[in-house]
């Protein structure tokens, strides 16, 4: 049977209850490859994937990079703070470029919120966009969907998830609220009320500036890595005022489900928004997301590079 | 039967005439591969090449090393401003350390004019210059010719190409200068009179020291990138003043012939050397010459690389 | 028969002397495939290596990228100038994250002691530790004996090998130190006075602190690089006055066995610790260290990411 396609991966409007269920289901396929002696699949071999990264990253880099590799591609990777290129106008042709190269899909990250879109609009090749500015971030979403399913069952209705943290600037949350309203999950959003974004009651989210009662009855708790850069704006409090009233522990979390899992993209920032005996608490999945990651990344790439009515995993 | 080798590609001095037309021609079968579903062919397996720039390029080291990854050799990338390794002495000693490890080809870049050839006094390996100072960029040349034959016909003979900019400093003029007469081209170089080498006229070119008389009847256009860095030097005027006599726009082109090509090594200064209805429109063939960067560095390294007697696209 | 596996090295105290000879064996094998037209063999097909640098270095991460590559393992570099993190907690949760990634091998380098160890308590990979601080550099070791091996025989037993330097910061001297003594050869450990270790005594080395005595009768004369960032501390000489008492010179040469070889870890500062004619002289073995560099990393690699029972270089 023949598999859809992805034309790109720009934000989660691009997809589709299906196509999400689709590409989680995929994901989980590739998951046991990632426990295999042998972590490789010859799917994607001959295809480009270019990663182009102008913002630091090493997880996501690396996740995607593994990723293409693990499912044959030919990867590359561009960017970092030796490129000077940084300006829209340099990037269209930064992109044209790489296009002209025949690459088969590129990976971007950018500060810029919107800079896949642009990207997209200029090229052939598929965008998957891997975080731009506060925009969104969408194989962190599917990857922690990913998660949640494995620990909560395959049907997300009826689950609660409260994502903590500076809801207002993270594009992990922008991306995850609207794939777990898509999934039908009832989504909490918690921070400083300077931090909250007050549209997202519009995508059916529950607001809350107080931890407490978001984290009460809570089947997940999503909490946000704190940019420190941000520290010193008038919306932000002092990190130690944010880890007093914020920063989750282990008697907050006793307020949420005996079963709850708890989440973070990482870097986690210990004892700030985190404590230790949290994240490295049994309620912890943290290293699941990162296994997840590669697994969600590899079924993501897959639907962007392949022909239609290849066949999954020929082997 | 038996292909010809390249030992080095560290000018265009190092090809006669039949190895040029041999490379253009291979490079036209790889030319295709980049746009197959599996665009990579086995032919340099087991095969080392490693990339050691010591200037920042994105496009060129892209370039390579998506060409030795469709050949399926390996690739190493070594460089970018961590290397401290800047020095004549020291460069002599990494080249020796990396022919140890038994790399085929070496692909350097290098501020310093010479380098490569200092380099390949050195090594077992083959050294192909990916530029060097203000002396060459052969691979450049060649696919500017490569993409020149794709719009002209393979007998360049009887076209005039236009070369334009920084002349002077410009080791993609010097290279294009060398490889168009060698294959017969009428070749023009124009910019301000201090960045005109006098020199030029003993290898055939006629010198212009202004733009509209050299685009005049022009088949080919070839605009160089201005190099910032090199504003406040006494020979160079203000960018601004460079752009009014020197830009090339839709007005100027129009004296060239109507099917002239425009060409552009990349990156591009859009509203400098070139305006952004030329660089985008009709004649621009600027990402033609992007997609034949791949072709022909992996007919160079295809070239460089093999044992004698191999044969070519073995699949 | 079934191959012992390592589960990580991190110093030579993770090798029994019967091990170590068979690494030395298998690096053998491995060092002819470096010579071959095909440079490559499906060992580690599938299996995942992450490059882990946090000090600058060109030639071992490249000797350890190309000796995964040669075994057809899947690599990826981590690391350089841009990667924010130094801090040991954050060094935790990033090895953590590469483990949840399921590397089979993480090959770290960093400037703190003790770093592999660390690290290899909190991962299931095998942790190859490709220099710790002032601590051990344990593969330096074993392609120096390799290369010892290669010119002087097998049994190392009756060998002098005189260790010349800054032998207190030195990891090359320490790890090879070990490994020399495992392998029942005598060493002397020369240097200035107030960077000998007064310690190695008990590990069985004599001590100098002025090098004709120690080259005397030498088999193998090892030179160290002198760390010029070290400069000015008040343990060290200034660079003329270091090099005049302790640089290595053809007169001074004279003094050890005629058939003596002279090593050096690289990268050589000429005319410091080491005089050119020397260096690119007839007892240089330089350059056969090099290469022997990745055939020693190829072994490793293979008994650190091999399941147990597989066979050596199935082909």
């Amino acid at each position: 049977m023949t598999e859809p396609r992805l034309r790109h991966l720009l934000g989660i409007e691009d997809l589709s209850r299906s196509m999400a269920e689709r590409i989680l289901k995929t994901a989980q396929a590739f998951h046991e490859i990632g426990k295999r002696p042998v972590r490789k699949v010859p799917t994607l071999r001959g295809k480009t994937i270019i990663n182009v990264f102008y913002e630091a990253s090493t997880r996501t880099r690396t996740s995607f990079e593994l990723a293409g590799k693990r499912l044959s591609a030919d990867v590359v990777n561009i960017g970092g703070s030796s490129s000077s290129v940084t300006k829209g106008e340099s990037l269209r042709d930064t992109v044209a470029t790489l296009d002209a190269m025949h690459a088969n899909v590129i990976v971007l990250r950018h500060s810029v919120s919107g800079a896949a879109h642009y990207v997209a609009r200029h090229t052939q090749a598929a965008v998957v966009n891997a975080g731009d500015g506060m925009h969104q971030h969408p194989t962190q979403a599917l990857l922690d969907v990913f998660t949640i399913r494995q620990h909560k069952g395959e049907d997300l209705s009826g689950l609660t998830v409260a994502i903590c943290g500076d809801i207002l600037h993270s594009r992990v949350a922008r991306s995850n609220l609207l794939l777990l309203r898509l999934l039908g999950a009832r989504v909490r959003l918690c921070g400083p009320r300077t931090l909250l974004p007050h549209r997202a009651q519009a995508l059916g989210a529950e607001l809350y500036d107080r931890l407490e009662p978001a984290l009460e009855g809570a089947d997940v708790v999503m909490m946000l890595r704190i940019q420190r850069e941000r520290l010193g704006a008038s919306l932000f409090p002092s990190l130690r005022e944010y880890s007093r009233y914020f920063g989750l522990n282990a008697r907050r979390l006793a307020l949420a489900r005996p079963d709850v899992i708890v989440m973070h993209p990482g870097p986690i920032n210990r004892g700030v928004e985190i404590a230790d005996d949290v994240a490295d608490g049994p309620h912890s999945v943290i290293l699941n997301q990162v296994e997840a990651g590669v697994a969600v990344r590899m079924a993501v790439l897959y639907y962007c590079a392949t022909e239609p009515g290849t066949e999954l995993m020929e082997s």
